[in-house]
């Protein structure tokens, strides 16, 4: 696979944004506390993530369905945790 | 400019993305709370976005440059409200 400096940033770009909602998945596991996070923001990152996975697939673009998958998959995490009952046992 | 379906869906995934923190920098202006928002995760979506603009330089396309630069700007601005001392005046 043929692999520039400019792919190269792509796919640390990529590892980074995908894995970005990560923390405030555990943050709000930690302190079963997400009254703060907008609901909306989410919404619109997983709708977001959604579409661009769609376009990698018009595309087939590997790496652009991989990493909107995580970040969709993560931004459903975080969403789903925040509409959830706060502090719920 | 050429605009078929794929390069539609990006548009609007691209616009969602950019968007999608928005909302998040709203409540907390109105709110004065981020306790319960990842600092973490603002950094990450902030340097990937920073990333992807660059990666947008390299492979000159204004689009990827253009959402990156305006989600690189409202993650910043979530990550200053963040950052700053909850509940000051």
């Amino acid at each position: 696979m043929q692999m520039d400096g400019a792919e190269m940033l792509g796919l640390v770009a990529g590892f980074i944004g995908a894995f970005a909602f990560a923390p405030q998945a555990i943050k709000i596991l930690r302190t079963r506390d997400a009254a703060d996070v907008s609901a909306l923001t989410y919404v619109m990152v997983l709708s977001g993530a959604v579409l661009w996975a769609g376009y990698g697939v018009l595309r087939e673009a590997p790496s652009i369905i991989l990493w909107n998958v995580v970040a969709a998959s993560l931004a459903a995490l975080v969403l789903t945790l925040k509409l959830r009952k706060p502090r719920a046992a």
